[in-house]
């Protein structure tokens, strides 16, 4: 007898059979004895619908009133499975984020949950109901809907789990758990039974699109067991969970992330003078642009080299932006990349191994791919190389850290 | 500086073009200086689109869940008008039945409202903001989502006009007015500038669906002065009010009422014993089938005929219930007909006019049509006669009571 809430995600519940298929599951779990709490999305596509419709009024809708439009999605599946778990004979019972009470600030479209009032659920649990909850959405002091921003339903699901002190958090989704890489991209990928909360932010915002990284780090911080399971596949899935045990058994490295979302931009012959970095970076943030891996070399020649990485889409804007700081600065000249690609180890194991950047450079060197940028930290190490090596670096690096073979007693 | 509350229905609101021509007319009144609540009903379809969705988890959705997703469809406009009105400058915010408070009484599906708390709304009034309240739903005490039933947008503006105190309740339509009968039936049909709320019950409940019937009573309870008007066309409308000055003047019928939908059921040579009416109704009324014109003549031999109509889509539930009863009592037999219609006359004015019937028979009678039933109340007389000369009676009857030309003076 366990209290599990299970997040089920836009694609599980994105037709009526789909609907009905997560009502077969969640009645096997209440048959089995636990008590339960479903957290649903919207629809897939659906806000999306919601959001063009609002789109049509104006280009730019009233965030305020976007919330009530949008928050129409979850309010609709909710119903439906609890329909679906009372046909089965599962008493159940649908509540929207203004009917549990879901207290958040009043950032519409982005707001955070401030406080879950749980009184209600508890009273429905004990009654021997299923109760079903709209993710993504709450409500702030004065009774106006509010939603999370888009991937909220997960962090919903965390966060009524902490409220909750849940036994375990499931979040359902469309692959079967956490692994070591990108399975199109190295087919001996492998399943991960479990990966800490460090590790898995580290994954998450480095391409691994599994989980919201503010579920991650809520759950981390509450440290709610959070679960990762296909949405229609049965399997143990991958439990995310605080690093008990640092036994020597543990893999130094747990995956390999990757992305090619980000565009480098180099600053030559800058001035060496304190300051200079915020002289840079500063009216980089101030266009809203944000920066990710950030590398400054010594200083020859009183003058030095300044590089970050972008995010693609910024790159034209952050060209023109460095353009003027470097005529301001009487820097000698910028140039960028497109045409990069991000790769990193990531593993808590590493805390206490050395040798393991080597270990990567060694692996990278082999395949004579060049390391343009280099950044760590305590249990990632990250390099920046040409866009076309990628799938060659990761397959590389998943072999090197003897991640293509199933591993035992884990 | 008026306090008008409008109402507009899923026809005008059917499309963002739609939205956004209610918005125009609402900054319009806005721009007069006018304090404005406008009641939504969901886009045309919607709900019905809703209902369905529910439909295919369960022939019988659960009346709480059905609730909680029917309710999304006016959610989705209020915000969408709102947005619209804030777009044209016009301060504006959305509200839920929730987020008002409008408290029902719980019967899912078909809710009643107890009480309407009018802080909200006058608090934005007063900062000058127009309040877009979403119709047909309300909250129960236990802050379950609840729906008035279908229709239900009419009764919700008439209950906000009635706790504001309003000068008015505008109902936006797809027609201008009341008229005086169908002008589909009759060409010199003319539309009423002002109707009693008795008569417009009398009309409303005889065919002329231009209101909801409840929310005619809840007005005329509350002397809600109620004004129906078109969506997209200028005009004055026709204002519904009490009958405050019986002038010599008015007319003595306001209009002329008609519907097609019923059938007539007859039991003949019932045994006249006291008790045989509800002897034979009650079954009826077992079935569900709910009953309209009820006649019984006079006895002779101490048998008795007893003839009722019934909506045709209950004739052969009825018939074969008549069937039974008239076996179990001994009655001579049970004959039906589906081929009739009902024409009434209605006025207030008939309460102080002798004659009225009779002007009514001797019109019907010079058309040779035959009346097979009569039933009469203060304000309206109502006739059965053979389907097929329905457009001939009521046209002359239109005729007879002086309806074809315009009016003056009111």
């Amino acid at each position: 007898m366990a209290l599990i809430v299970q997040k089920f995600g836009g694609t599980s519940v994105g037709s009526v059979e789909r609907i009905e298929q997560v009502a077969d599951k969640v009645k096997k779990f209440r048959d089995a004895g636990d008590d339960l709490v479903v957290v649903l999305s919207a629809m897939s596509g659906e806000t999306n619908r919601l959001i063009e419709l609002a789109r049509q009024i104006s280009d730019q809708p009233v965030p305020r009133e976007l919330d009530v439009i949008v928050s129409t999605g979850e309010q609709v599946t909710i119903a439906l499975l609890a329909m679906a778990l009372i046909k089965r004979g599962v008493p159940a019972v649908s509540y929207t984020g203004n009917q549990v009470r879901i207290l958040t600030d009043s950032a519409h479209n982005k707001a955070r949950i401030l406080q879950i009032d749980d009184q209600k659920i508890r009273t429905d649990l004990k009654a021997g109901r299923v109760v079903v909850v709209a993710g993504f959405q709450g409500v702030d002091e004065d009774g106006n809907i509010t939603t999370l921003g888009r991937g909220g339903s997960d962090t919903t699901g965390v966060a009524l789990a902490a409220a909750l002190k849940a036994d375990e958090c499931q979040i359902y989704t469309d692959v079967d758990g956490v692994y070591t890489t990108d399975p199109r991209v190295v087919s001996q990928a492998q399943r991960l039974d479990k990966i800490t909360f460090e590790e898995m932010l580290e994954m998450a915002s480095l391409g691994s699109k599994v989980l919201q990284i503010r579920a991650v780090e809520f759950a981390g911080k509450y440290n709610v067991p959070l679960r990762v399971l296909h949405s229609f596949k049965e399997g143990p899935g991958t439990l995310i969970t605080i690093d008990e045990e640092e036994s020597m058994e543990q893999p130094i490295i747990s995956g390999i992330a990757f992305n090619r979302d980000e565009a480098k931009l180099t600053i030559r012959g800058v001035p060496d003078t304190p300051g200079v970095a915020f002289k840079i970076l500063g009216p980089i943030s101030g266009a809203n642009i944000e920066v990710d891996m950030i590398v400054q070399n010594v200083s020859h020649d009183n003058t030095t080299d300044f590089t970050f990485t972008v995010h693609r889409n910024d790159y034209q804007a952050a060209l023109q932006v460095l353009q003027n700081t470097a005529n301001e600065i009487g820097a000698r000249e910028v140039i960028g990349d497109t045409k990069i690609a991000k790769v990193s180890i990531v593993g808590v194991g590493m805390r206490s191994h050395a040798g393991v950047a080597s270990r990567m450079f060694e692996a990278l060197a082999k395949e004579s791919i060049n390391i343009q940028m280099i950044s760590t930290s305590e249990i990632k190490v990250s390099v920046v190389i040409e866009e076309k090596y990628l799938e060659l670096a990761v397959r590389a690096l998943h072999t090197a850290f003897e991640l293509d073979a199933p591993r035992q007693g884990e």
